[in-house]
């Protein structure tokens, strides 16, 4: 039975030349037929198995926020937008270059990060914004649908990218959340780069530290006058193999105080992704977020309710959230790959793309 | 219309008074018979309501933890066991006393927490284990179920109840979850009560931490040989309004490390209270208790499910955590008074009473 052969009968039989190897393998040492054709059935069930994900699996998509707020037209100028949409865009190919090659999904959740956090666009990592007493204190979380594995950090001012390190947590320690100079201790452990505090330091931010403690606003009340208040960058990821995963990485509120810690760092209310339902990643007023447990919480309506995912996103955002009076949104991502978008506030950067339809898409605005 | 009169034709109706001072206020006014009647009109849809819950409403409950782990007859003396139980009646019975005069479910559930705390038989408060660099680091959190309203702190070292630092970041505090040095600024801030280091320092304590250390056994792997592993303590609480709220507070784990933060701050984790579903507070190994978010979980399943509340308890401590690996238990109350306890553990610490039957009752073991 040549490969020809068995690819007619079993399609996909020799994938990976599994098949062909085993029966040269029984051939050389001289094994019976029993015998090869035994590990043959195991073969044939591996292979039938490789194809029930076989077409799903072979999709893969991403979406990606950078923080959601009052993100009007009149607020940008032309130079600005395209500034964001190339970053949105940039983090969306990092990812996709991934899984076109059969990558992970945490692998691409990670890359798409990093890029952002590489910015001073977005209030994670390089951007992040600046706490009361003139810090910056960064959280990010990861987490991985297939296991429910995960991540997170939170407080921490010496490492470049939080969302590298909360990868670190997932993949090397027994727990999920770190926090300060022991989750700095950690990330020096494992070859988490870090750097002085001062990388983070960029006037924009500054700037806008002076303006809030000026104006003598408190930190979860104020508006930066048509600067996006949200920052939070995010991405949810569907790899060929149908695992789902989902990170987020932010830089906390401007003029924060007393150690807060937000809904960023929080599995199940800023990040929360599981094989059997969807992917999210949230972006607000964390404190919302953490009450509501609104990642987790469009999930279980999803699982729970037999919600689309849209409907269940509408309902955390436009209902629950807005409800308690809070503002801020998510992407979420589907077992199917169906991407929804759901926030209600002005805007919320964002970006997106599936195999079908491989090029980086972007959008700001509400409409 | 004398008060006798109101009171038979509309029972509950000048509860508080209100019917009545409505009637004369609109006489001494000299308000028209129609005013009145409109004015009477809102105090009887008022009085209706309060009538609606009324019996469900004069039922109080109570359910409170003091951490599961391996705790069988063999490792217990009659006097340590009568210890336990003699703490949890007291915690029991300072919670009932609330409720009995008509109070708030967040009072009753920090009045019986701050009992356990304040004992050394627990792992909260004074009792509190010693992490891996020798220090007691304090966690702690409470929800309201009425409002979905919030606090926690992590990470705390000097302050006597934790409990309540939460339950003052809850009433105080924009945010929901504050950490180390900023959650103690905000303690001497608002009144909150702090001790030196050297308060939380118990023989028992660190004579385990040395014990687990000379073993090398990791914080999450090891066994204290009998004594109880996770003995964060917890309660959820009905009160008569049909108000729940749940609270967890905890010493975290023997020769913990890197700024470990556990679920017991982590809103949906370790705690969770909603008047839709349930209260929940849990202990055990706290990593799985995140990823799963199993408080919420519990509430999610008798809500979106309508599952009775042990069999969700039951589902997420017997199934999914046991599923992952990981050992711990629940307390959980439902709406209507009902009290579930499970966990996968030798034994759990734990209590309970109602106003149907306001002994406190007490249990140890499985069996």
């Amino acid at each position: 039975m040549g490969r020809r052969a068995s690819k007619k009968i079993f399609p996909n039989f020799d994938k990976h030349g599994r098949g062909l190897r085993i029966i040269r393998r029984a051939a050389v040492l001289g094994m019976g037929v029993i015998a090869a054709m035994v590990e043959m059935t195991g073969a044939l069930r591996d292979a039938a198995a490789d194809e029930t994900t076989g077409d799903a699996s072979m999709h893969y998509a991403i979406a990606i926020h950078g923080g959601a707020g009052t993100i009007t037209r009149g607020s940008m100028t032309p130079k600005r937008e395209s500034e964001y949409r190339n970053k949105l865009s940039e983090a969306l190919l990092a990812a996709r270059q991934i899984l076109e090659k059969g990558g992970a999904a945490l692998d691409a959740v990670e890359a798409a990060i990093v890029v952002m956090e590489e910015s001073p666009l977005f209030n994670a990592g390089k951007g992040a914004v600046f706490t009361a007493d003139g810090r910056n204190e960064l959280d990010a979380s990861i987490m991985d649908g297939a296991t429910l594995n995960a991540g997170a950090v939170a407080g921490v001012t010496h490492v470049r990218n939080p969302i590298r390190l909360a990868r670190s947590v997932l993949d090397h320690s027994p727990h999920v959340l770190l926090a300060g100079q022991g989750a700095e201790e950690f990330a020096r452990n494992h070859g988490i780069e870090l750097v002085p505090a001062t990388w983070f330091w960029t006037e924009r931010r500054f700037r806008q530290l002076l303006k809030v403690q000026e104006k003598g606003e408190h930190a979860l009340l104020l508006d930066h006058d048509g600067d996006h208040r949200f920052g939070t960058v995010g991405a949810v990821v569907l790899d060929a193999k149908g695992n789902l995963a989902a990170g987020t990485s932010t830089g906390g509120l401007t003029n924060k105080a007393w150690g807060r810690i937000g809904d960023s760092p929080i599995i199940g209310a800023g990040t929360y992704a599981s094989n059997r339902s969807c992917a999210v990643s949230g972006t607000g007023q964390g404190e919302y977020f953490m009450r509501l447990t609104i990642a987790r919480e469009i999930c279980a309506l999803v699982e729970y309710r037999d919600m689309a995912l849209q409907a269940a996103a509408d309902e955390m955002i436009h209902h629950r959230l807005k409800h308690l009076g809070g503002a801020g949104g998510v992407i979420a991502l589907g077992k199917d790959g169906t991407i929804a978008f759901s926030f209600n506030t002005e805007g919320m950067y964002r970006g997106w793309l599936d195999s079908r339809d491989p090029d980086p898409k972007t959008a700001i605005y509400k409409d």
